[in-house]
């Protein structure tokens, strides 16, 4: 198999070195620093200049922004294009249909970014979400063997399902975290204790990339919103 | 120095622990499991079966709702009494003029109670706050010496300016995540990655305590889930 990773972040850099040994992996990142560190450091055994390069099997890694464009033309060569996007329901809905296309989300990472933050073993026993455009099931057992040579689990699930779930264990509790931090900035680092410090850390993730996830999924995370606020307010007129 | 440390639960026992050496540690506590368990963890010296028992120094150590009733009589033969509760308006409001007495709160803790949740190296490093009585600031620097013999650091500060910080940095933070742990109550645990999992750790404290801390802060923690929720629509704003 030969492996083009377009996008070496830290996911991409992550997947590039899981997979050493299953196959040449071709790797590509539009900011050359880290194109060149995630050489340096193994994760792919070559770099490409070209964004539009195929490979038998093709793993967008970029933020979601770059995969809705990626995922908009057809590319000859492929045999199954992946993505790894946190929302799915507006990637799903961009898909060309000539691009053998299967949606993915690992459920993984940290509140860091780049290639120096990947890591070989940071899908390893994580679920691994996979979503299959319409009529391209058939590329599913394909997917499921990358997710698996990764040391993920695959899950199948609907694009709407996922990203409804996601607002509530993800993108909330994100925003939730950050918001937090701003709310609690004045305050002498002495008043923020263990609680404090675990459910602020993930707010400390880059917020550019989290503003493209809140803004492609904004209805699902506003309905979990509502939820929420419904579950505080009952428990503070409890307290009453 | 002789203590009496009336409350031996995860706290009350992580004292006894980390007073070991420094004197005479004589025990209270309710539940004879908790007081038995605390004795052979040699987190005291002796057990009482009488809970005005005085000595030296006393720590309260019990939840809120027990601490209040012990602020709000005298103890003869007490030179300083010292209470750990996460909210101090309400515990300086019903302390007896007679009683030698320093508020405190240690910001420390885990997401465990009982005395077997107790550890000697709880408070080491942390911060411990100080709130003198009216009246009462000669007994700050004997309350700072234990603080230090914990191996914590004394932060003196006032009642108001402490429930408020508290309330933004510690009750709700506890609030939104036994709250999240509700609203995706139903959701696969698949779902839950490692954001959610950092971000839910504090719900997993002990509820009745958080009910009593939430009830007697109710105040503050509103004013704290005002300014929270600013936060987040601001956010979701920024995002449409």
């Amino acid at each position: 198999v030969e492996f083009m990773l377009r996008g070496l972040g830290m996911i991409g850099t992550s997947m590039g070195l899981a997979l050493a040994g299953e196959g040449r992996r071709i790797g590509y990142d539009p900011d050359p620093r880290h194109a060149a560190l995630a050489l340096a450091r193994g994760a792919v055994d070559a770099l490409t200049g070209d964004p539009q390069e195929a490979a038998e099997v093709v793993l967008l890694c970029g933020p979601p922004q770059a995969v809705l464009a990626d995922v908009a033309r057809p590319l000859p060569g492929a045999a199954l294009v992946l993505d790894v996007a946190s929302v799915k329901v507006p990637v799903m809905a961009a898909v060309h249909p000539e691009l053998p296309f299967v949606g993915g989300h690992p459920l993984a990472g940290r509140e860091h970014s780049g290639p120096e933050a990947g890591e070989g073993a940071m899908f390893r026993g994580q679920p691994f979400f996979l979503v299959p455009a319409l009529g391209r099931e058939e590329l599913l057992p394909m997917a499921e063997r990358i997710v698996q040579a990764l040391g993920a689990l695959p899950v199948r699930v609907g694009a709407e399902e996922h990203d409804a779930m996601l607002a509530l264990t993800s993108h909330l509790p994100y925003l939730l975290a950050r918001s937090l931090i701003r709310a609690a900035a004045e305050l002498p680092e002495v008043a923020k204790g263990p609680g404090f410090a675990s459910m602020t850390r993930p707010g400390l993730s880059p917020e550019a990339l989290w503003q493209e996830i809140l803004a492609l999924n904004r209805g699902p995370v506003r309905e979990a919103w509502r939820r929420l606020q419904a579950e505080v307010e009952a428990a503070l007129n409890a307290a009453d």
